[in-house]
């Protein structure tokens, strides 16, 4: 069989939790509150945590102290900390704030990206092209988010050759890595195939990332079709934050406890301690006050540890048992 | 690349809520409810239903009522009611209820298996010869599950080629299909790959059957493994019933409507409506009366298709959009 061929050995996960997940949640928390989180993340090796947004607070009053938030926050060493930055102003104050990474986003759907910031695709592309390019000149570095990428609420499906576009003209402009997004969690493993072997005929795969959201229970088999295809970046938000708080149970992103549970299960490194990892979900969950929907973190990372004295088998390391 | 170079045009499901998921239940259902919820099951085109089990009332009092549903069930044309047995008293009890399959099961791990059934797997593997045996020579057929497969909660990882010794021993006894069971939700991808490797060096694709539990979120990451690798029957549970009650949110079996929708958008037949399979997924919750976790049960199958017009694209058939 042709499968695990091409497995990395290690890839890098893009923690989008305190952005992605909160700015979805009813209740904004305060300041100190996202710290808390934010450092629990980071205590358990995540390398790339998406810490807020530098957009209006009035589109997403969750996100309000975003400059509070980054002056607050201690930085580390081996952590980069991105915002989400809608435009130029956006822009400065991730500047003034001096995050590490600035993510511009649009939507591949025309009707999805005018609700989203009331401007069509080509104006936001245009505007995110300076953007990217002025943030690269100050030393930043940017990567793009590009949405609806496997679908969109309002217009169905969406083009690809239009994806494989935005994609090659925000590399071009500076962006390091283009995230995919699939923002409304519909995609399926053959169609995520079918996008990707489209992008990687005009791009390289150690610029793509991928970013799925577990609406309908695909993320994961998707992010095995991107690893199968020599993406190595993924995008996932801690327990599963995010989704509608008005759908109770509504999934968000891909779980990043479920992510590194199946990549260590599959001898692909991640960098990050799943047991830490769970401890940081447990905070996320405490902190926005509703239970969380990620598996792992539901079912919990020590129990059947403790309770066999012995781990499972890691791919490539089965332990043979005597029938007793 | 290689991937999916091989995908079947049709899967077989085996429905096994009436049995896996409400054996797992606090509360006992009345006879009527499980009625209503096998029959919402066949309407949705599934046409294999595991109904209940013949075991000691005593084990399971959740399904003491087994000769009793199975007697107050209408038969359909085209679907296939099964039932679980562990020994020749409920082959009997099966034989009288005029099921059409009985479902013989043991473990490869020596712990799970004397904790389930309090023997050894060498002398269950003797009593379900028999039952197997004697099922085909009274003209039912005869599936067997082996679970623990993948890992067992007491003993760890288990030894894949005593389950190939286990799975041999039961289709020679007349099994017409085995059933792999994840138990315990622990599987990866590439380690369903490593066990796949090694069955099917002994054993026919067609003979086989997946099992997964989602406790982890790997069920369908593990579902395209088998796939890729020929396998064309899986297990699952509507709505994600199943699990256990104590702790709020943990994973059943792979839910029903996340296999169908998934498979439906790669392009492979079910047999399943989809938007049947979810209202059936409605009546599961009713008559449980707990929310159930499974992702497309939770996101609804059609409030997109209702805002948008329009349908997401399935494999090979994405619409191009103009630009507006």
């Amino acid at each position: 069989m042709g499968l695990f061929q091409h497995l990395p050995s290690r890839i890098s996960i893009c923690e989008v939790s305190p952005r992605d997940g909160l700015q979805n949640e009813a209740l904004t928390l305060p300041t100190h509150a996202k710290v808390r989180l934010i450092e629990a993340l980071a205590d358990s090796g995540l390398a790339y945590i998406e810490m807020s947004s530098f957009v209006s607070p009035r589109w997403v009053p969750q996100l309000a102290d975003a400059a509070d938030l980054a002056r607050s926050l201690p930085r580390r060493e081996g952590v980069v900390y991105a915002a989400l930055c809608p435009n130029r102003t956006g822009l400065r104050r991730a500047i003034e704030s001096k995050v590490d990474v600035v993510a511009v986003f649009l939507s591949v759907s025309e009707t999805h990206n005018r609700r989203n910031v009331n401007k069509g695709v080509d104006e936001t592309l245009r505007v995110l092209e300076e953007v990217v390019q002025e943030a690269v000149a100050k030393g930043l570095r940017a990567r793009a988010y590009i949405s609806t990428v496997w679908g969109c609420p309002f217009e169905g499906s969406t083009d690809v050759g239009r994806t494989l576009e935005l994609t090659q003209a925000l590399l071009r402009a500076g962006a390091y890595e283009i995230s995919l997004g699939d923002t409304v969690g519909v995609a399926t493993p053959k169609q995520v195939q079918e996008v990707l072997d489209r992008l990687l005929a005009g791009v390289d795969a150690g610029r793509l990332a991928l970013h799925f959201h577990d609406t309908r229970g695909t993320a994961l088999a998707n992010v095995l079709v991107g690893l199968e295809m020599g993406i190595t970046t993924f995008d996932a938000s801690v327990a599963g934050l995010g989704g509608c708080p008005y759908a109770p149970g509504a999934a968000g992103n891909l779980a990043t406890e479920d992510l590194v549970y199946a990549l260590q299960g599959m001898g692909i490194e991640t960098g990050v301690d799943l047991d830490k990892l769970w401890e940081a979900g447990k905070v996320a969950e405490a902190v926005v006050g509703r239970p969380l929907p990620g598996k792992v973190h539901r079912a919990g990372v020590r129990s059947l540890r403790r309770e066999s004295g012995r781990p499972f088998a890691r791919s490539g390391e089965r332990t043979k048992l005597g029938r007793a």
